[in-house]
């Protein structure tokens, strides 16, 4: 850190070592406005409805395409953890990367641009909060103190400034932020953007930060823009069980994000957010949102209190560990507040199994019948 | 919070409820470059050295000046608590206030300007902070959701939006950050500054954000630029022993926001940090900084660890209370770190009597000699 110059290295992009995960792509749009940026990185489409219905990528993607009946054929009955109709499905694409970094993002999701101006590139961010230790263990006010041109203020202990390892880099939004369907219905005029906010004479929301969240501290992890070490904490990234056959929906990253962040502060890792910012480029129907999310509505005033007063035993030192003992305590505790959360378990339990399975030296080759390796 | 149209009301400026807390003042263009900021508010200076020394206030200024004599004077025996020759002697100033909230600011700091070449007016923002709830309890990661045009994001628990009371508002500094001797030392160049940031191709570091540390979560408290509701946490806003004759200086703000942190955390109020910005106009001798610092920097990774594990039992129901108990365990645990931290227990004790003794219905009138009322 300390250093008489800073001097502003490349940030190495990782090509062999990142997977983009993608659920379905209903707008091909998106795929030519992040080619620059994606065109060198291997694609995991994972396509959340009807299997017959075909998606044509563009020419030029690296690319393997799941659909459900991929999903069944190469999970057979544990395929009943991962989510249909919904884009929770997303997840299988975590389980069948062989990389040892994530990024995933909505179709809807567009290449931001900075207040100067320039094309924000959100995986280099990330890859650079990644790569960079977090501080989870006591709070820095200048922010990230990795960052270039940044440091640790007066009064930061020493034998911090290592820092923690970074496994989860959570992106923001312009335009439209993410919002639960109450307050979008409440509020249809608002966006998070530089247009809006100096129409309205107030403050541009791009906020030139990243952070820590501390240790302790639970958050909500949202799903469009999320980057992750797989290899550290894949196995808690399960986006549950939502959509299809389920009483809620819009609630699959909440939950992972719970986990998660549960699970790193157990292991004593990092969850940074903030930068990179991504162009949210529409916002969902609020109706059709509040009948996925009434449920869950609910349900988080009981899941955050029991998430917050979680302790793992010190006997969990992997994360299938964790998750496992997690599984337990959310059908024991959580289970009273609803039966789906007995069913929630279950598919925890059974996304392990299927993690093991696939991720083991001796794990089913997961190759996709409509992948496209160049 | 949820609303059509975000309406930007006018901030209250507070003026007969907020008094200006200023330990010394070498530089009289300190206050011309404040004055059109704060003539309107009552200044309180408290001169940190020799008594005899005079402080010539420009006209318009309606302020009191305390110098040591004054301090001796109206505190007797117990202005043994207050630091001599050190600028942490400025908590006296909080203890002879009789108004609600409290602004500090040291006399090397100046007006800063945002992005667009504005002049921030740092009052007007840290009233905003203070005024406004705050969320310790759980993360936002839009930040600040009271701000006009933020709010709170998918997945915030509805029970907690109504947020918690703001006691303490934590502002920042442009130019010159506030590091220790060691990072002053190898990195003589770094200023946190637009054109540094520029000159070295890095991101410019004018954070737009306010944001809440979460409960359980200590920081680095600088006193440069700090404001407070004196009503709530006065009583533990105590700024320790410092300077003169005492082995340690530059950690009186530090010892300040840990003891401020772990008490609000109890009493369940919020402390916000991020803007406003004040431009930090010159650092000061590392060489002379590391030799005030150097035991601090030992006794803080004792006493960092000493905060973040003390739990005050539930009959503390005053800050007062929370701050002798507090005390007592100071003098407990720490006291076996060095024979200093009995002393420092001992002048907690004592800093509360004189807060009582001054703040009681029946309290001495703290008139000070020099002062000019307009």
């Amino acid at each position: 850190m300390a250093q008489l110059f800073s001097s502003v290295k490349p940030t190495p992009m990782l090509k062999d070592e990142l997977d983009i995960v993608i659920p379905t792509i209903r707008n091909l749009d998106f795929l030519e406005m992040w080619r620059p940026f994606f065109e060198q990185y291997h694609l995991i489409i994972v396509q959340d409805g009807d299997p017959s219905k075909v998606i044509n990528i563009p020419e030029g993607f690296d690319y393997d395409l799941y659909n459900r009946n991929d999903i069944n054929r190469i999970l057979g009955p544990k395929a009943s953890c991962i989510s249909f109709k919904d884009s929770a499905c997303r997840c299988f694409g975590y389980m069948v990367s062989k990389k040892k970094y994530i990024y995933t993002i909505d179709d809807d999701c567009f290449v931001a641009k900075d207040p100067t101006g320039k094309e924000i590139n959100a995986l280099e961010q990330h890859i650079k909060n990644l790569l960079s230790p977090s501080t989870p263990h006591f709070f820095n006010t200048l922010y990230d103190p990795y960052r270039d041109g940044a440091d640790f203020v007066r009064g930061y202990p020493f034998s911090m400034r290592e820092g923690a390892i970074t496994a989860v880099s959570h992106g923001l939004w312009l335009n439209i932020p993410d919002y639960d369907a109450p307050t979008q219905l409440v509020k249809p005029l608002e966006k998070n953007s530089r247009k809006f906010a100096l129409s309205l004479k107030q403050p541009i929301l791009y906020v030139d930060a990243v952070m820590t969240i501390p240790k302790g501290t639970l958050f909500p992890m949202c799903g469009m823009n999320l980057a992750f070490d797989r290899e550290l904490i894949g196995p808690a990234m399960y986006f549950g069980l939502m959509g299809d056959g389920q009483p809620i929906g819009r609630y699959d990253d909440m939950w992972a994000g719970w986990c998660v962040k549960v699970i790193c502060d157990h292991m004593g890792w990092g969850v940074k957010t903030g930068l990179p910012y991504i162009w949210h480029s529409k916002a969902s129907n609020p109706f059709v949102n509040l009948k996925k999310e009434y449920n869950g509505i609910f349900w988080q005033e009981e899941a955050i209190p029991f998430f917050q007063s979680v302790t793992l035993p010190k006997e969990c030192t992997s994360v299938q560990q964790c998750y496992l003992e997690l599984a337990k305590l959310v059908k024991e505790k959580l289970g009273k507040v609803d039966p789906y959360f007995i069913t929630l378990a279950t598919g925890m339990v059974t996304w392990i199994e299927a993690w093991e399975e696939l991720n083991s030296d001796e794990g089913t080759e997961a190759k996709a019948p409509n992948g496209k390796n160049e």
